[in-house]
């Protein structure tokens, strides 16, 4: 089995399976990476792409992800001026990684639905 | 591109692959279906396996994957009374989806801290 157990946070946060997974696995680090799969793109594009995300958690994210190597940041001083992001070779490694949990995801769903459905008729508490 | 843009929460929590990829990819989900990978285990040896979880949070998390059709969840009567956590057909597709993200993110760890340490000294403030 991997070596997932750990004794208390502060191991869990220092270099176990752990800590790389929820760093590549955060809710809004999956989007972003999966919106930039089709080339650069400029801030806004990306907020527009996702819908639902809000500047400065966009901001914190995108920051991240380039602290950690997936993407790179590049400003085109303008005017006017433009900063666009773009997966790394280790950005596009990851979403490739990810895709296929994506992909069955998805096509999942459905039997997801029903097995809550009829966890729920078992347990009407 | 995947479909990854929703207009607000509700739309979010609704059908997109947002909320399936939220519900395999929250931190203690992904480790207990690891956990299971080499068969059924207890409670006990769940909570034993991962470490730092906490009983309340390793029962909601249960039933959750219980609830989703990820794993099962058997009464043996004794005495003593032993209930026992196993993956269905579905928890193990999702295992072997999930494998390939965990073994890479292991493996590019030190490629990550490398970076991190690279962003840190350019960005000092």
């Amino acid at each position: 089995m991997l070596p997932i157990g750990v004794a208390n946070k502060a191991e869990a946060s220092n270099c176990s399976i752990r800590s790389v997974l929820s760093n590549v696995t955060g809710k809004w680090r999956m989007i972003i990476i999966l919106a930039l799969e089709d080339g650069p793109k400029r801030f806004g594009a990306i907020k527009r792409c996702i819908g639902d995300v809000t500047q400065r958690v966009l901001t914190e994210n995108l920051r991240g992800l380039q602290r950690d190597g997936y993407l790179t940041r590049t400003v085109d001083p303008g005017p006017p001026v433009a900063v666009s992001y773009e997966l790394t070779p280790l950005g596009h490694e990851l979403l490739a990684n990810l895709k296929p949990l994506v992909f069955w995801s998805a096509e999942q769903m459905n039997q997801v639905k029903t097995a809550r459905m009829e966890y729920d008729k078992a347990h009407p508490d």
